[in-house]
């Protein structure tokens, strides 16, 4: 029930057409009908040059391609997360307008001109080449909801020169996403080259004691740089969502 | 090193006044002199109206005094946090301008009046009374560095009622601190209502299978709602600090 | 040795065709066999319209096979879980009367009419449709045991209107099952807005720090909510038991 | 607002003493106020006979007081759980009603005589007088709550003929809540004697590698036995209210 | 109902003094007394020299002394485990018979002579000086069960002509107890030198990742030496009796 | 060097054929040697009956062919475990004595008759049809190194009358091997019954939070029945080879 | 920039070839690319017959065989690590100078004879014949970088007499890399022997409760002997390059 | 039985004054005595101006007061670790020479002058001034085992600039003991920065998710900088060791 049709209620019990027991058995739903609208708003903040997204991962090609065509009849852009090259392939099939990436694993549908929203860049930032494909993740989605993306790859904290030789790169960052495995040192020592949020990504990169990234996240819970927040391993969709929500002006 | 000595070194080399090799010797130790001066600038920037923090656990009493002693030289705020009552009391007595919180165990002494720095509110919400002290240390870290901040506590996803009784509150806030133990489902209730960055704190309340907040912390890691990111369990200070990096202009 | 039998050698006694120790010499394995009827009244009320079930994961087909066979013999209805594609197939063409439900991974073959046998429904909630699985091994296990079952799929709480909408749906039910995977909010969310028993259900849906739902498992026993008790990782099974058990009257 | 205060708001505009904008103002906020109805429908329910619950433990003398005297203002029944003997005996003088179980750790405040709500008898079984006090926590909570309680204590595994013993009390309840320690084997052989439902509270008794109680969780959530769920570790506050929503009529 | 018993009721039967209703009804319980002769003969065997233990830990005072003293009057050794200096001195009080070790904190009341039961002797080996309490508890528990001990301790293998230079002793047991903290290698090393069962007992003794011994038992459980099996940690109890079990002719 | 040889050594030097350097030289060997012996002494008492053991995961098949060679070489009865179908078949091919068995995966290839050295029936218990392979692995090694050995399949603790049923045979048993998955409860139900030793073997049947076993050995360890001793998960073969040392004349 | 070109960019200022300005503006960069030099001194120093090394593993084919390229131009040799088969043998068709060792899964390119580095031996141990891989990859990176590697394999702590025969090996180590798996006892043991860095590697050899290698992991963290440093799990690499610097002149 | 003694037997065998059984007989007890010179000679090895040392954790004033009076009489210098300040009072009354380091919770006693025994300077770095205490009692082990150790503390990678300041302190040490807490990031950027070997300490300084200490440790087993061996948590005494034997000539 939205707001038009609250006052129509209002104003048939004022006219009396409506009786106060029909009115009160139509208000007893309110309550539920009304909160929809609230959420409705949140999605419409969120859909300012947000794009839908789905996770593909566990689902099958026939339930994607189905919800992809749902949104797009709703003139929506789409990312479709966790999609591996047999699907992408199979799905740029169905949807020729369909970019795949095979490193970040992502489909984009554009539907319309994304609506650049960020306040400055978003900056993300990875130690090795095999964190490459989260990095990619966090960056693409950043990009399809509407931010200025810079990269700043392969600087992890064994050859420090790396990272320092970029601080301009860093200091010129809004907001700043830092993907690492292993020890996951990066996050602490980029948190203190900056003075801006830093969104630290563990990858599960690494062997034995790394525990499938459960070291690297641990490690980076307990950065000694304080303002360091992190999201689940491998969550580079997470990162992004995150980065594109302080990052809003 | 800063630039105007750099400066006249040159200019002592181009005059001959200088030799070379005096020179290369003293530019030897350039880069880290100039590292320290990029630092610096963090620090400045760190520094516009926020204050220097002090984490008090594991730290004796003069210990504390002497840093906190040096501090107050350089005229600025000064903020202790893990403070038990028994160092509190010490503290005022030896700082007498100084307040303690007793539910936040934090100690701040006021040098100057603190710069307001935040774009919009920093709201911390807690879901039970017991999350209250995390809940405050993370509020008094965002007040001393510069932000408004609103408080919304005891709203527990056991009656929901109660947070969305509240969600104007919630749309009002530019960045949120949502504090749960137990099975930490607050941070998912909440962003799921809002479209602005939530940092969610685990704190170890709890008992049996909670593990200390562990249980709480990998929750919140999993959370279903994107763009949620966590710090450490009972890092209240943590996530004050993020919030306010979030917040700042 | 069974009631009729024992009354028949005492009746053997009395009529002095059996001596005493004859009789004691019967007697000596009684306490195993009484033992048994024992377990089979336990048995004869767990048939009371519940059929019998084979844990299909790690039996082979012609394991599988049979037991089926030898419990059909008995007139027993034959519910068959963890049952995957390949077997489900081959149990089709081997018992034509089974029909195998794809989703949960059950075959069921009915031998005679389900009895009815809860005092009301039993419901099924479900976070995400990656929980659907899970949840529908649940919703058929209750109905294979005599319960009228009704299902509510794909409510998480990063939604809360979706959950919201359904409260009559929530406030008609006897028993509910709840079934979540990633954070595990969904029990404490429901369990706040009823009265009724909760059985939360954890599953594997998540990556990284979710542990292969081990996370979900501590944080449902953390639940906020009081009265939710909980079941092994994606053991819909056990949850349909458990609330069948709870609903008969 | 409720529903007397909504229906006069009504017959306000109907007799035109509210105008439409003012009536669509105040119910702005019905949503959620309406909720708390709906929450309070719930809690009614949960009054019928159930007193208020204060989870003792962490909470300070004062603290509990307040909390008790403002509901007691109410004429409820209160229950205080996790009350240890110093707070106990602190609280019996405040409250010369309050009966405080040693044992249970628990204090019981009576305003009106308990209303019996049960269905049947819940049965409290618990493996070894170690896990007494978590027994007795159940077996109080559910007493408050309305239901008869009967106890079959210190009945563990290596001595099964104490159980089977007594296999007519099993049989005579209608809920059952199993209590054990180590290797928390009791719910998995008391399930397999008894067609109601069982729930099981692994309890922190042990050494070693009981991992304070983490090893009864895990073996009890692994019954061989369907139809058994689980609540926290030595959470017999928790097992009392499961078991009184599963035994209301 | 003993086996006298229940040839008196058959006899009832034959002279029809007891009708059949009446016998069937007597016999309803049969399974169970039964049971518990069945346990009794178990008892029997286990009380061939074997005194009654009580678990001292979480135990207070006066609840050991009633135990105990119930104990006594049926003429049985006792032995109490786990028992801290002022319970010890207290119980000395209670019982002047009663002799307390200090370093395995056990008492041993004896009310007969111990019969000596083993073939052959039970060797305890300790690796450090920290491991000998639970290693005294182990050689106690089987001294008192009748067996002949020896010890052999602070035998570490770090260095290792400690063990070598006793292989006499090793060769020379018919039943090796193997206690050792940290890595816990003990146990292989001791199974590689002779051809008797080894029960190895990881103890609580070390630091950082020894995680209370369970990286000790985690060490012990796989082991590169065949035929050694493990008690839980500290449960040097557990581990005498086992011994004992392994050693009664 | 042999005490033969050792006794030739010393006749030289007696008889002067042998120089004081050249025996100190021959000696300097003696203790590596000499403790070899001992080790041989080890290995003769192993070998008693006993046949070579060959851990065949991860070995590859001409690995295995060639230590079952040289083994076979020096007389010897050899037992390979471990040993997956496609290698049981080369086996086969390539020893055509050799006895595949599938459920334990064991090759057995007899050079001469097993000799009988156990005192008495070792007894392999088992919970559930799953847990058979590893019941088997340790049934067929203990009958390989000499023992009588009679198996009880499918008697879980979820219905108690199956393993009453059979108490004759419990009784009966030297030493029992009792193996279970799931929550292991079936060691303590079985220890509780007999005065005899008892190795549990906990198996990675099960499924959540079974944790590939390490539920069900955790659970085993914290046996409330003292006596049991533990080996590693699905190790049927050290259980085989602890039973055998325990069953040994 | 490197030191010829700073004393030529301070040559052109004294000469007024070069502007004050200019020549600030060269020197900006200064910091890190200075850092670079010293990072490279680094590099010098660790190339003095240290090959380069790629972890293979994660990496295409083609990923590796252009990074090897482009490090072959340098005339540098080449150590590529965790290569299986299937690559191995691409690469030698590629780089017919190859050579591949298939137990160590190792590359290694010569393009120069290797420089000898080492001060002594390194002596690389291993318990059993399934820690040779492992064992294989720390002898090679040794040998690459310039060290005479010794190798004492298949000697773990069930029979002692084998690592004590080889003593003399033990004592003439100028360091030893000692890899175990399953419970890890063997760097304990050497390190009782000798008085030189011993380096201990985990392997993931085992099973069941061996966790992957944590466990063998977690016991060498706990050696009993001082002077054990341990690397990650199965990182023969790791130790072999930390035997390598400690060798190092 | 030392060389001498050995010739001199051969010697009676050879002039007929010892019988052949006799000389059997005595050297049977060879191996052990043989083996404890050679352990011997690494005693011998060891003591070369390295102290003894008792870890005094765990162990009571009398009892390290006896060993140290043992070890003193036999002239050599005494380092006492893990002693908490009432021991080290109490010590240093027994003990006159005795020197507490409070930090440490070291006690030394010296016998004789220290004997110099490194090639290069040990260099001991940590990152924060709780690791203190750690890092002091590595820095004085290796000082009491005759090296010269250079201490560089407060470094952590928050602040870059601070490590990077002192490079020249890090290229001039031959060994490098690195201590840090939380995210243990210090170690992986020191071994970027240095040609020499590197070892970490973890340390239990950190809250949360440290877990004691464990995830720093996992983090550094992960170190991306190849060269970096790990030591126990908080084991700064096992890090002076390991440092020492490096640096030994």
């Amino acid at each position: 029930m939205n707001v038009a049709a609250l006052k129509k209620l209002l104003e048939g019990v004022r006219d009396k057409k409506t009786g106060i027991d029909e009115a009160l058995h139509e208000l007893k739903a309110l309550p539920f009908e009304d909160l929809e609208f609230a959420t409705l708003d949140t999605h419409r903040a969120l859909r300012q040059g947000f794009p839908e997204v789905i996770f593909g991962q566990g689902k099958t090609f026939p339930q994607i391609k189905a919800i992809t065509r749902s949104m797009l009849t709703r003139k929506e852009n789409v990312l479709i997360t966790r999609c591996d090259p047999e699907k992408g392939k199979a799905l740029k099939k169905a949807f020729p307008r369909a970019s795949y990436n095979a490193t970040a694993r992502t489909i984009f549908i554009k539907s319309h001109e994304i609506i650049e929203a960020g306040r400055g860049t978003v900056l993300v930032v990875c130690a090795g080449t095999s964190d490459v494909p989260v990095a990619e993740e966090a960056a693409i989605t950043a990009e399809c909801m509407g931010n200025r993306v810079e990269r700043l790859y392969d600087v992890g904290v064994a050859g420090l020169h790396r990272i320092l030789h970029r601080k301009k790169d860093l200091w010129a960052a809004n907001v700043l996403v830092v993907v690492a495995g292993m020890e996951g040192a990066l996050p602490s020592v980029v948190a203190g080259l900056v003075s801006r949020p830093v969104i630290a990504v563990p990858t599960s990169v690494g062997y034995g004691a790394n525990l499938g990234g459960i070291t690297t996240l641990l490690a980076m819970l307990n950065s000694c740089a304080a303002g360091v927040s992190v999201v689940n391993i491998d969550n580079g969709f997470g990162a992004g969502v995150a980065a594109s929500l302080i990052n809003r002006e």
